[in-house]
């Protein structure tokens, strides 16, 4: 499938790390935009094929990976020896690694997509207008995504299957570490779509593991319809910068939880534990506390015995540090000082997803609205509150994807939302914002039926 | 409002044709940068104002408009004067120029989208999750919208007022032929606006008439949401191509009309004369004529003959040429001489906006639907066809914002689609595609609401 002659004639040197791998190493620009030439042919036939084959293609694919689980094993534990050869760390190691367990979610993961309704075709609106024509806005295929994204294999897996059941084309851009394990995964899922009678051209990875091959994907425009980088802030922002293909920005989430003067302290606390600690790495994850100054005395010490007994690192605004006794010296509460630090600017625009948070005192809820507008990213904000007044005035003035009222920041998520697929989460605001869905990788098309109408010439 | 100071400094020689004006003149980053600030603290205040707020600022900028028609007519005779001066075509002059008669369209385009639907607010999907959560997808404006357009300064009040009709601040970027007329209008809206208790910077002109202020704003990413170009070919892939805010592309249209072998030939010859000849200089109007073979004898020479008698000039393909009976010698109808051309193969691939029109003949519909595949830009294609399969077999096969069965192209327009205001017709597949209504100048944000509840560690 990949342009091996164009790739080597361009490339003497492959990349060390995946030195054999048809498609590893530098490739062209030709060959980066022959494969996505070759995912429009198919994205237009795709457009055309019933919801019905799309899933029996969903399906051959599940069974394919089941099926063919030894190579993909073999291939991934390739990779694997060649990171952890390269001094890799073991938790970008682990993202890498793929085990029989990985493998059947994967599978099964496909097989959850047969089951949710099938966004193409779906009639968006649809009107008689007064000259009697007939409208109709009906949801179509973008045509041909993109993914660039970082060290797990599963995401091959999981963008493919979204993409086809949407009726999309897909470009498969994994990191290079993962070479080998993509190579033989979309080997399967291709020879699986092509045998339901898609085009085999329906999933293609992208050739080349070096940065140009990106460059030259971010570039196609024209041939390639959305681009949706998936990964750290250091991805997305390449891709939003270099980018001429449209961009779903997903991601990056500086989450904030506010806790006002009127709210439940209980509940406040099994929030804020949650939606740090539940899972720190995730976007969705709080990273700052903001405190309303009149229930601080009492909130802040519970918040921050309770964030130490989960292993969390407070970094402390000057009235957080003060309330929390961990200032001055006698009469402080040494057993602190390890879990509460004094918070830099920085620790206010930091995105951890660690066990750390940072936490400041408020003056009042619009004193939370300013500091949210001035180091939010837009992602999800939690309040805590038992005024309606309040509720309202918080979520009309965040500016975020998603804003939580009493309610864990934990629940910004696609399956949590109940759309039984999630490609990523929007922080961007045009086309889709929050948890994508399958409709979100849709375009429309209006279609108008006659009899004949011509416009008059006013 | 404008920093007249750094665009001084910046610019020690202003272009000659508008060398006295508050803005005017190249404009320093600093100086665009900081409109687009004031711009989008303007946005978070206009967020939080009701629909009858903005419906009353939309009123005062009516009534201001026709109060103050004396010093809009008088800067647009400066304008004008300035361009003929300057050797400026009557085309591009009389976009330019203002009448009384055209300020009151203007006036009258605010106060109609008065009564339009307010979209912020509107809830787009709502549910009770599982866990008792209640979420809901709420419209709010997208912030910052900021219009790139060409010489007519009516853009200006119809831009500004749908932007605020939806809840976002307006940066406005006419062309410099235009600043005198545009600085009067927009200093109208911006009192008019404050009066009725919005901020005066929901509306403003971005200073400079430079290429280079275009620049910074099209890479003002963070402070402005998105850019909309409205003008030509040239200026929509400039925009397209170096901004790095999100772009809602708008406008060029190669649209098509297929004449199928089972078309009611009366029917397609309304259809093709409305289509070419209705507004030859809009992006709806048709540009190439495509005949099925079997019907091309009996339909080619009536349809040279219809737009021949409205002054449209046939650029034909060798078949069309043939049956047309121009070519050759003896017996050839050179009556139609003039008005039947050989097509060159640019032909097919040009937006003549004028009284031209491409023909060729196809083999049958999919040879017209590849035709339109590798022709097309994505606009409105029409098919005219007494066959359901092939009104089945083009609608879904062609990739289009529009597709008419038996109706002009003329009808991809935002006000017959019954949307009430239009901001131009989106040929991107991204958010909106299609002519744009009030509802896709916003975006959306998730409000979800609970009782304290948090997310399970799974």
């Amino acid at each position: 499938m990949t342009a091996s002659t164009e790739t080597t004639a361009a490339a003497p040197a492959p990349a060390p790390a995946v030195p054999t791998v048809d498609g590893a190493g530098p490739a062209s620009r030709e060959a980066v935009l022959a494969t996505a030439e070759r995912a429009r042919v198919a994205a237009r036939a795709l457009a055309q094929v019933s919801g019905a084959v799309r899933n029996a293609a969903l399906l051959a694919m599940a069974a394919a990976l089941r099926a063919q689980q030894a190579d993909v094993l073999a291939a991934n534990a390739q990779d694997v020896a060649a990171a952890e050869a390269a001094g890799t760390g073991p938790a970008l190691v682990d993202r890498l690694r793929l085990t029989p367990s990985r493998i059947e979610a994967m599978a099964g993961g496909l097989q959850t997509l047969i089951g949710l309704p099938d966004p193409i075709g779906q009639v968006v609106r649809g009107s008689v207008l007064p000259n009697g024509l007939q409208l109709t806005q009906v949801r179509v295929p973008l045509g041909v995504v993109a993914m660039i994204y970082e060290a797990r294999p599963n995401v091959t897996v999981d963008a493919a299957g979204i993409a086809l059941k949407s009726g999309n084309a897909a470009l498969l851009r994994g990191s290079g570490s993962a070479f080998r394990s993509n190579r033989v995964l979309v080997d399967i899922l291709q020879a699986a779509a092509e045998s339901a009678g898609l085009p085999a051209d329906s999933v293609q990875l992208v050739p080349g593991t070096d940065r140009a091959s990106v460059t030259h994907l971010m570039t196609a425009r024209g041939l390639v319809d959305v681009i949706i980088p998936r990964g750290g802030a250091g991805l997305i922002q390449t891709v939003v910068n270099h980018s001429t293909v449209p961009v779903l920005e997903t991601g990056v989430g500086n989450c904030h939880v506010y806790v006002d003067e009127s709210a439940d302290l209980e509940m406040a606390l099994d929030i804020l534990v949650n939606s740090k600690a539940r899972r720190p790495s995730v976007c969705n994850a709080a990273e700052t506390l903001l405190v309303h100054r009149d229930i601080a005395a009492s909130f802040v010490p519970s918040a921050v015995r309770a964030l130490q007994a989960v292993g969390v690192t407070v970094h402390a605004d000057p009235a957080v540090l003060e309330i929390a006794g961990v200032i001055g010296a006698a009469g402080d509460d040494a057993s602190l000082v390890p879990a509460v630090v004094p918070a830099t600017a920085e620790d206010f625009d930091t995105e951890y997803l660690s066990l750390d948070i940072a936490a400041a005192v408020v003056d009042d809820l619009d004193a939370a609205v300013e500091h949210i507008t001035a180091h939010g990213t837009g992602h999800t904000e939690a309040i805590v509150t038992g005024s309606l007044a309040a509720a309202q005035r918080f979520t009309a003035g965040v500016d975020a994807a998603a804003v939580m009222v009493n309610a864990s920041t934990a629940f910004t998520d696609g399956g949590e939302f109940g759309f039984g697929a999630e490609i990523g989460i929007s922080t961007q605001k045009l086309h889709a914002r929050g948890p994508m869905g399958l409709p979100e990788l849709t375009s429309t098309k209006y279609v108008v039926t006659g009899t004949g109408q011509t416009r008059s010439a006013s």
